[in-house]
């Protein structure tokens, strides 16, 4: 069983009219909702206001992927918080930044980078798969086309992704790196660009299909008790095994 | 179901003593041995000798992953052959080349370069694992030791890993990139370094978790049709969704 | 200096009315004429037609970095002059693969997956810069617009670039990884999308500016003897060395 | 002209016998000293206790290249400097992190993994070139030894490397990815393990080498004026390029 996590800043979608059309229950209910069709995922929700913003220790070590989604309020997240998300996610849990999440606080502070962009709201996107044989487009066809979202376009001040899933094609001429994989520590962080509060992204199969794959694919393979830097002495038995029996 | 096909050049297995002892049935069905236990893979095998090497169109249009295993003959491999394996890793088949496989013809064609690398027989090995996050990790400790193993050391002319998995020390002074993973065109492709004939590497239950785990980790998401270079014009409905909305 | 070699197909330019008027003394001389104006370069030009397709033993060895350009006769390139190229890139040669050459010879055999891709005639293309502190674009803004090249779309079939410098963007819906890098071997490779021959591209001083750079970047820093398999042993003074200090 | 700024903690040189003897002026003056020697270089030094720690705006933004050395104070590099060196590296300043700056705030704010690693005094190391034809090893050799060097070990958490140069080879049985380059933004990232307070490395002439190469390689291609998400309307004249010339 998978335990994911889906937090939110859960601000538009009850304060903005063309929002709250779009997701009545909150963006996060909207993923948590098709995610807990899957067998195998368990599904549970967070949002900014809750105290500790919903990411208690005890909800994050019962937490195998954590999906992030936020916008207008990245600075609000408390240090505190970034930095707990930031540990787990190195000692192996998996992090799921979506959309605006380019300048989340726990998604910078994995990536190293100021995860700068440009953007332009409402245009045309054909979201083309660039790495066909990976998990997390299992199942999509050659693209993607969504009739209305934002633009991102490049430069996106990223690092290189480790593995590059998803290319955005954008009508008024941009492009943008969509689909991101990256390891940090032992965990997986995946960054997936769709997902604009007033776009319908998150009610559209194949869109579902993409989070859905990259939890499986972020799942943890272990979690690590700590991370520090052990001293290490090289004892008689190590010595023996470490000393030089290419001569023999 | 995963359909594996262990491939083997087999002959050490059957004209040397020393190594007779250690695989009476060869190193293929000592493979296919382990890998039979776990459920959801199917295993066969192929060697050298046989017809098309074992490897006909219908042997491979139904392997999911095939493992290689060659060493002194990897000239007498048709080119044939190692052309429809080249294609088919890209279709999306997995491929893991074992030890000195990592002059193997499929092996050379994928990965482009020459694959040198110094060796020396005998040493004593240390497995270091550098991405214990990686499913082919799974279970295995910080390393795994090797009391007898052939030692290959850098420089190992292979393209940067996309995923460098394990490092080998040996006690005579040299460093190998033992574990390396790539993708190529739909497929993945793991490089291990243990198994040298003489030596009982694949008797050791870590290294056969490893194998395991990497079977499972290069198992196909899908297989393509073909790989060609068509030429797509653009219909009246491409052009509209196409065409700047951006401005609207 | 750099020596820097031209090598192209050299037939559309002697028998299509359209592909004269652009290049009249050929593709190769267009790039060798702007290339001779570089202080610190060299160039000399090579083509398909002649003896060993212009590229003895002797002007290879003497080679720096090589530009290809070939479309329609890639299968005419004799497999021992790919395989000098190969080789030569693997113990230290640049090697630049312009547009078409995509599926040429020696570039497939570097890169060892199928280059497939989606083209078609006469788009407008937009070139975006998405490494802005790579040498290979160093002095180009943000993006170049090419206002008539050949759409060259994804899925392209090339392993994950070990830098990726640009993305195009095709009016008709598609995107490209335009700008890619490799290393094999001791080498640098290069391959950049624009170039079809009906089409001016390599006339617009941006574009010349690129492969300028790629030059620069891909020259050798060394030059390895041979790349073969050595038998190391270990010396008494090596196993002095590299016997377990640690334990002082 | 590549201005290059050598940062040091300075303390282990001012209060450690040991130390005294081998870096009489300080770490930072040994680096300095034999980087003033190249062409093409110009050097100042920075050291923490110096006010904002010898690196006011006004010397960062006439830096190229930063190089850093600390080990005991860490976390008495103020945050506000730390975050200006940071900044200054994603616009295009290069940065040479050495030995225990593994865990110096701007590296792991760049690196975004914890930088973890094992560690023991005194031990024999062999440094192995594993990309021969990286600019960062022009001029070396196979493997450079070093007679007493810090043993660091894996698992070394850092994100996998865009290019991995050297692997290091301690006695005691450790392997260590000992000389790794990162993109971030616009700026060019180098970590190297040699160099603890008590052993001599910074005066062997290739350990020397390397640093000037990584410098040379590290001198920023342009500088960014500054990292933001602006908002980019389609004009008119955009929109005419952008609309699907490819229907002509």
């Amino acid at each position: 069983m998978i335990n994911v996590t889906v937090w939110n800043e859960y601000w538009h979608e009850k304060n903005e009219e063309e929002v709250i059309k779009i997701y009545p229950e909150g963006i996060h209910n909207c993923i948590a909702g098709f995610l807990e069709k899957e067998d195998g995922i368990s599904v549970r929700t967070a949002t900014l206001d809750e105290p500790e913003h919903g990411l208690t220790d005890e909800v994050l070590n019962n937490t195998d992927v954590l999906i992030w989604w936020g916008h207008k309020f990245h600075t609000d997240v408390s240090d505190d918080i970034a930095t707990k998300v930031h540990e787990r996610v190195l000692r192996g849990m998996g992090f799921i930044a979506l959309h605006s999440a380019h300048v989340a606080k726990p998604f910078l502070k994995l990536i190293g980078t100021s995860g700068s962009l440009k953007w332009r709201d409402n245009d045309f996107e054909r979201l083309w798969v660039v790495s066909p044989g990976h998990p997390i487009v299992e199942g999509i066809d050659e693209y993607i086309e969504l009739e209305r979202e934002e633009m991102y376009g490049e430069w996106f001040d990223i690092p290189t992704p480790d593995e590059l899933i998803l290319l955005g094609w954008f009508s008024g001429g941009e492009v943008f790196r969509s689909g991101c994989c990256w390891t940090r520590g032992a965990g997986k962080v995946f960054y997936f660009q769709p997902g604009h509060e007033s776009n319908p992204s998150y009610h559209i199969p194949q869109i579902q299909r993409i989070i859905t794959n990259s939890i499986k694919w972020a799942a943890p393979k272990r979690i690590l008790d700590e991370l520090y830097c052990p001293h290490v002495p090289v004892s008689a038995e190590d010595l023996r095994k470490a000393t030089g029996k290419a001569a023999k």
